[in-house]
This record gives structure tokens, sequence and C-alpha cells, in this order.
């Protein structure tokens, strides 16, 4: 395969005009929220863009990397920040790199035992996500978060396990700031 | 392991208190421009810096990602400009992603058939060095060229077939512009 140039560009961001682009409204996030409620009146509302991907078609296989934009807006249901789903990989030996490029926010992290971290996302850090940790990211901010990634093209997406067991912690605004709170359960 | 935050941050750039740091002077690149007698005068006048970087301490392991930053001087040999040695993956079917933060230059690339592409670097785009291309950077301009790359970890180095075969092409700077000059050879 021949080397593949794209524009990087975040005003509007997007990775090239060959990238895949991924969009994840309120109605594609049902479950995810804690306040369903608040959930539904954002669908009946114009049911606005949470998220949205860009990606080159990179093929899937092993030693090839995949990498894109993740373009989150700011907003709330209920008190909770605008975050993605949040996935593992499914094969659980692979990791992930994220390159914030604009706007604030934090990078939720668990792994299969259950032990959380929460990064802080900004332009000036690099996060680096070992093998085996499922990760989220949280728009805590009140401008479009947007950070770069790369991962092994071969991980695959496991989006399962976490739509069935949760994070442990969940971002909520609090008078305005941004408070890591621990989800109760069994 | 747990996961890893690092400062990005290239005025002055680094990685983290913690990445390590690698430089490459003039007296480490013998043989690799064409002007071997401007290159000693160099060494001479007190063997500058052509470049370092900046990796976190990554396991090797397959599944895990490599990352760094490179920062290549401005500057010349002769009439050819400041580039890194160039390599090939010792595993040949893995990818590398770059990404220029600052400066302007050229990625060269060669895959093993000698077919050679020479691609533009600079702040707003996103380079993908598909499995098998050998790669070298090239810095065309005035100020330090600072890129960010992501890696297999398990990826390895082969620079022996680079310094044993040379690419195709050099870069040289001709009335001040850079020009693709190809190498003749047998």
């Amino acid at each position: 395969m021949d080397p593949i140039r794209s524009e990087l560009t975040w005003e509007p961001a997007q990775l090239g005009p060959d990238a895949v682009r991924t969009i994840r409204r309120t109605s594609d996030l049902r479950g995810l929220f804690v306040d369903a409620a608040s959930l539904e009146e954002l669908v009946r509302a114009g049911d606005p863009v949470v998220y949205e991907t860009y990606e080159p078609s990179i093929p899937e296989g092993p030693g090839h990397l995949r990498y894109g934009l993740t373009v989150l807006y700011p907003g709330h249901v209920g008190r909770e920040y605008f975050m993605t789903r949040g996935h593992f990989h499914l094969r659980r030996e692979t990791a992930e790199v994220y390159v914030p490029l604009r706007g604030r926010g934090v990078l939720v992290l668990q792994d299969e035992l259950g032990r959380c971290r929460v990064e802080d996302l900004h332009p000036g850090v690099v996060v680096y996500v070992p093998p085996g940790w499922a990760h989220r990211s949280v728009n805590t901010g009140s401008e479009p978060l947007v950070f770069f990634y790369v991962y092994p093209a071969d991980a695959g997406h496991d989006y399962e396990t976490v739509a069935r067991s949760g994070f442990r912690v969940r971002v909520l605004a609090q008078d305005g700031h941004p408070q890591v709170v621990p989800v109760e359960g069994p």
C-alpha cells in the first residue's frame, strides 16, 4: 500500500476529504447517561450530535495503525457531561495513544479489575492507554474537545462490556465544575 | 501497567521529564551525507546536534505502542539538508504515523522495490508510513522541525539496510530551495 498524507485541521475538525466520518447523536447513546429523562428531552429537542470521529481507511491487518480525530461537543445530559461510549479493545493486549488538540476534558480509564484513573485532556499532554484499560473521553469544557488518537489496526472494539458493566465513576457538573463521582452498585 | 500522561511541549521540545533523550551529532552520522569533507568540517567546528528524540519508556511487547518527539535542527552538510538516518522497521509489516508540530521539512519514503515518495511535513498534516516503507525526515526550513510519531512497540529498527543501500533520492538546497535529486548508482 502507498503512503497516505492527510490534512489535519480542527476548525472545522477533519482529517482530509477521504476520512470516514461517524456521527453519534443523543438518540444513539440511550442507556449511557444516568439521567434518561434528560436524554429523551434532548432527543425531542433536535437530537444534537454528541461526538463525531474521522478515520482514514487503513487496513485492519496486524502491523497497521488506525488513527483519527474525535470531536466531542460541549453539553450535558442532566448534570452529566457529554462523553463517548467508551470501550475496551477486543484484543485486550493492545494500547492506544491520545493527543488532545483543542478544548478541555478528561479521559476515564478502567482496567478489568475495576481500577479507575482519570487523566486531564488538553493541548500539551499525551496520554498512553496501556493494554487492558477501557477508556472514555468526557468534555468538561465549553468548546469542542478535539483529540487525535492512534491504535493498532487489529485492536477491535468491545463496547458491550462497558455497556453491560459501566465505568465505576461518572463525571458530573457541580456548580459549573467537573466532579468525578463513584457509581453506586452491587 | 498504569496509564502514562506526558507533557508534550516543543519550545523547548520535550515529552515529560521521564522520556529517554537520544542525541545524534554530526560525528554520529558519518557516511550518511554525500559531502564527507563538509561533515568533517562541522565535526571539527563543534560537532553540532543534528537531531534528538524523546521517547517515554514503553515495553517493547506486541500490542504496545511507542511514541515520541523528534527535533531535527536546521542546517546543511554541503548542499544537503540535515536529516535523520532513516530506517526500515525490522518487522517489515509494521506501520508508523507522523504528526508534524513545528517547522517544515519532508519525509522521504522508499519501499523494498526501490519506489520513492516524498511527502511534505508541516503542522496540519498527518503522514501514514505503511508497512514496508523505509523513512527518513529532512529539515528543509530555517527552524527546528518537530514531529510526533507513533509505531508498534515490537517494530524494531533496521538502520543497516538503509546504511548499506541508501535512499535513491537526496534532498539538496538549490538557490535556497529544496530540490529532490535522484542518486546515481548501479
